[in-house]
């Protein structure tokens, strides 16, 4: 089922400037039990990322009720999708009317389950993100980075990638924020110039320090990750991973994605 | 008249990855008396692009019928877009069929005689172009930085803001490329870390050559361009415009983007 602007359509203009531009933000959240998890962290980032480009974010209880409508009392995922709307050509967005909302179900993701009990097997990227402030943290439509990085290898037993930036920095997995525990800190990579905060990681940054955790962000190079006791890879549809293996080494186990786990989904 | 994969629609489904992920590759492309001006060069761009991207580039004789249909005669722009088409949810591009051709015709660009016989006014826009090589030159669909940037200013009589990028390099307009001349030496910017490498731009650089004119393609700073003799810019759409102000600084007039202007058109 899809919804646009409250209809139940499956397309939209060519002349939209999502489609044209990228000229957009979106959010994927998890829905179960008629309930959209982490509702208020996720309107608070889309309407934060609609601002930083400048978009007019709709209410809150009319996305809600959008996203429950879409979701129907299943267990799925809902993908919201904003957009500056259709406008004429050209970059200058004056001329663009009222947003446009694109809410879809979607399957949940596969291997879910046996990711959550084994843990993961990544690999490094060798695409490099680029450094934009502008839209660093953005969950934007501009994705031809992550799309060039999921194309670098097709095995399935690798459930994702890590990415560097052009500096040799780690910023974050593909479609995921990376946790580095040691101790008892969590460091997670400071993403002011790429990579997409997510709303998983804000709310586990915000629970492990509830939990007596430091919390670090920091700058950190492949040898940080390396040292880590224990690493996770945290998003709002699989919750937080463990992950097992970088290529042909093995990652420590010191139970903290166990506990993340059950912390990210307090005080909803 | 808009065209979707041959058929008169004018609209994509939302699953289109071109939506989903800024995942394509474009053309803006001028039309006249039932010819799509330099069509063989945006067809070898449109395909290296596509390949830059692992897209599969339709065959040239389909593109062209298609796009002069969508012209019928008239003088007008034609804009094609090619997706990766329609696939499921995540990043990896394996899962999605074929691409989608989408051929718009639009009207021509506002102001342009003016701005041909006048010159125009230029700004340099704050927001810098992010270096990213596995990106950089291929007109993408991802282009939120062209949209910030010309979000920057609403006042009319700007036709055109100049980029630079991260480091403080000239790298181009927002939707043009900047033409530097200097005694006879054309000099454009290196675009091998962000930008977009034009049909027009490759065009004149041939065509300068042809006619005696030195080309070099350097990096350049905001003084590099300020001591120029005369500064063109140049797109598919505009032909080469003359740069007769910089902010509140006039520019040289050497006679030369008129020349310009003539040698574009040749060997069609």
């Amino acid at each position: 089922m899809i919804l646009i602007n409250g209809l139940s359509r499956g397309q939209i203009p060519v002349t939209d400037r999502g489609l044209q531009y990228g000229d957009g933000v979106f959010r994927t959240m998890r829905a179960a039990s008629g309930r959209i998890a982490w509702w208020s962290d996720h309107y608070a980032k889309l309407s934060a990322d609609a601002k930083a480009l400048g978009l007019i974010c709709p209410p809150p209880d009319l996305l809600l009720a959008e996203c429950l409508k879409v979701a129907q009392e299943h267990d799925c995922v809902v993908k919201l999708i904003l957009t500056r709307g259709v406008g004429p050509r050209g970059y200058a967005p004056s001329g663009s009317a009222d947003p446009t909302r694109i809410i879809q179900q979607l399957p949940p993701p596969a291997n879910l389950a046996r990711y959550l009990d084994d843990g993961i097997k990544v690999r490094w990227c060798s695409i490099r993100l680029g450094h934009q402030p502008r839209l660093a943290g953005i969950k934007h439509l501009n994705r031809l980075e992550n799309v060039l990085a999921r194309s670098e290898w097709s095995d399935p037993e690798i459930a994702e990638g890590l990415l560097l930036d052009e500096s040799g920095r780690v910023i974050s997995g593909i479609m995921s924020n990376i946790l580095v525990i040691r101790g008892r800190t969590l460091f997670t990579p400071d993403l002011s110039l790429c990579g997409v905060a997510g709303v998983g990681r804000q709310r586990l940054m915000r629970a492990a320090q509830q939990h007596g955790m430091a919390v670090r962000v920091t700058h950190m190079r492949p040898q940080d990750v390396y040292k880590a006791d224990e690493l996770g890879l945290c998003n709002s549809l699989i919750g937080v991973w463990r992950i097992r293996m970088i290529e042909e080494t093995s990652c420590g186990n010191g139970g903290w994605v166990d506990k993340m786990r059950v912390w990210l989904d307090e005080d909803d």
